[in-house]
């Protein structure tokens, strides 16, 4: 089987599903969790069960360079590899391409770049990329696609929403595991016209799913969501949508009611490591001083691990002590923080309630 | 109540007790893990209390620098700060003074220093030290002591010896807390008659518990192991006996053996961070190129969560991409490795075999 896809209900442009996969089913709206080198940072597959993670992501660029596709095929597959056993996802290196590697060149035939760990000459194809992600044997990949910069002129937005769609159809005649559903990557950057054109040639295509892509990448949020307004309508109903790379509290809530059904970001495990905790008071920084003696937990209405066991003050400690146990606490914090709030949305489209629970949580998410 | 110790039997000079504290009972012989800034690197409570910590150490320098024994005090202590419940440990600082701090001055009076963080001037003395303990809360705290360095003359070994004598009364009447064990600490560098000048005055002192101070800091094991053999006869039978700082696994043995007690060491957590572990094969370095398709775990004969659930391949791959997770599954895993070695050391005590453990295992770990 590749994925399928139940819609359990609507409300507004919000939807409640469902998404099984070869490695089990979840919910969405759903946030996944980025394990970029095939392990979500700090963390242990029973922590991630524990806070209420399903599917993870990994990284096919970062993979492919290390340990190589051949290692992980060896072990038996990402799942394997990892002892993962629930669903992943990998996206296709085009994003990482872009962002993480230097010296690359686009031509149509793919992204000739060197890797940003030991400066080695690699060529990554559609063909290529599409072959990796077989080999990692995630359970939803993502087409090779062409992520064009914030901001970005009209006519360089045009020639990557053209070669995003040439590109994305030899993907699918790349693809070679049914037991694979491969995704298909809107691009047109911020204008609508492109962004409308990238969808309508995509969905000719017929993917099992959509993602949106090339946003969060610089320009403000409030263009993000108009972009969304412009994009959703697009997409069939019946498949999955992905918003790639987005995950802030608030535009997990604002993605949501424009109908987005999955989202990835790196920020709540990123901003852990930097001592930044999410908590429904807002944001807090735990390298304040004014936390030297607050014996509370970081958040009262949390019951994931470290709030459960230890205070501010030792959580503070530790971050100026420079041990790594704070950081991995905090990850759990954070990862908890959010999938309660995904639960929170989840509740609030059954019961038709999603805009005013943006209205009650307007003030303590942050952008 | 201070620390009761029930001395449960003997086999040779080994012996299996039972140490009770105002925070709970352990078994011994005991290997404590090392907490230094208030927490064991990387691990959580419940994995040390899984992997059978029962009691773990923290640097009383370390914490009087950062985050202050004010803070700690206002926490409720440190089993409140780091939420251990069970019983806690405190070195005196004696060692770290001598070991980071910078532009030290030793007198009778104490040791004046710099802080190795920011360079502020600090004074510790017996007393200081002593109250410093008092407010940490640890059931079992030492006595501020000199320890001299290897090598190092008769002449300044004699004179480390004396002052500690003379600190160790000192400590003993600065002592403020009767639930806390005071234990007295030996000192003599390599000299049997030093050894047993210090273990002379300090009996006469009559501590709840004895430490031996000032070995493996640089001298070969075997002359280690001969002071052991020199010193330990010399003190009360009925009494604890801690050899401070180590733990590599044949010292364990060997030190069982000659009669210690308690032992702490930060080389498995130390070892663990920079890719080495202990596995009943021999220390096995996990960076190493040969483990890159090595799926089978670290150890076929442990039960920790790292050989339950990851391959040698996988963890390397952690190793080399910078991951975090594996400096903590490690660090589970080698704990795990001293502690099965200790629950070994005490079953072969209890069956009068602990000589032929020594002859089995004698390839099986390394200095």
């Amino acid at each position: 089987m590749t994925i399928r896809f139940d819609l359990l209900k609507e409300s507004g442009r919000a939807r409640l599903g469902l998404l099984h996969t070869p490695h089990g089913s979840f919910e969405t709206p759903v946030f996944m969790p980025v394990g970029t080198q095939a392990a979500v940072k700090t963390v242990t597959r029973q922590e991630l069960e524990q806070v209420g993670a399903r599917v993870i992501l990994a990284n096919t660029y970062h993979l492919y360079l290390r340990p190589g596709a051949e290692v992980v095929e060896a072990a038996g597959g990402l799942h394997r590899f990892t002892n993962w056993p629930h669903p992943i996802l990998t996206d296709s290196g085009g994003f990482q391409v872009f962002s993480l590697s230097k010296l690359r060149t686009i031509t149509d035939e793919g992204v000739a770049f060197r890797s940003h760990l030991d400066g080695s000459p690699h060529l990554l194809t559609p063909e290529k990329a599409t072959a990796v992600q077989n080999v990692l044997g995630a359970d939803i990949i993502m087409a090779f696609d062409e992520c064009a910069p914030y901001p970005c002129t009209h006519e360089a937005a045009l020639a990557a929403v053209e070669r995003t769609t040439r590109w994305a159809a030899r993907c699918q005649e790349a693809h070679r595991r049914p037991d694979q559903a491969l995704f298909g990557i809107v691009q047109g950057g911020t204008f609508p016209d492109l962004r409308y054109k990238s969808a309508q040639e995509l969905v000719k295509l017929d993917f099992v799913g959509y993602s949106i892509g090339g946003l969060s990448v610089g320009e403000p949020k409030s263009l993000m969501y108009s972009i969304l307004d412009e994009t959703i309508g697009l997409l069939p109903r019946e498949r999955p949508r992905y918003l790639m790379g987005v995950g802030s509290p608030d535009a997990l809530v604002e993605g949501v009611l424009r109908g987005i059904d999955m989202f990835d970001c790196v920020l709540p495990t990123r901003a852990a490591r930097h001592g930044t905790a999410y908590t429904s008071q807002g944001r807090l920084n735990l390298r304040n001083a004014k936390h030297a003696r607050d014996f509370g937990p970081l958040d009262d209405a949390c019951d994931c691990l470290a709030c459960r066991q230890h205070s501010r003050a030792y959580l503070r400690h530790l971050y100026k002590a420079g041990e790594l146990l704070a950081l991995r606490l905090v990850t759990i914090h954070n990862l908890r923080y959010l999938f309660r709030l995904m639960e929170e949305i989840r509740l609030a489209i059954r019961e038709d309630r999603l805009d005013s629970l943006r209205g009650e949580r307007g003030g303590t998410y942050e952008p």
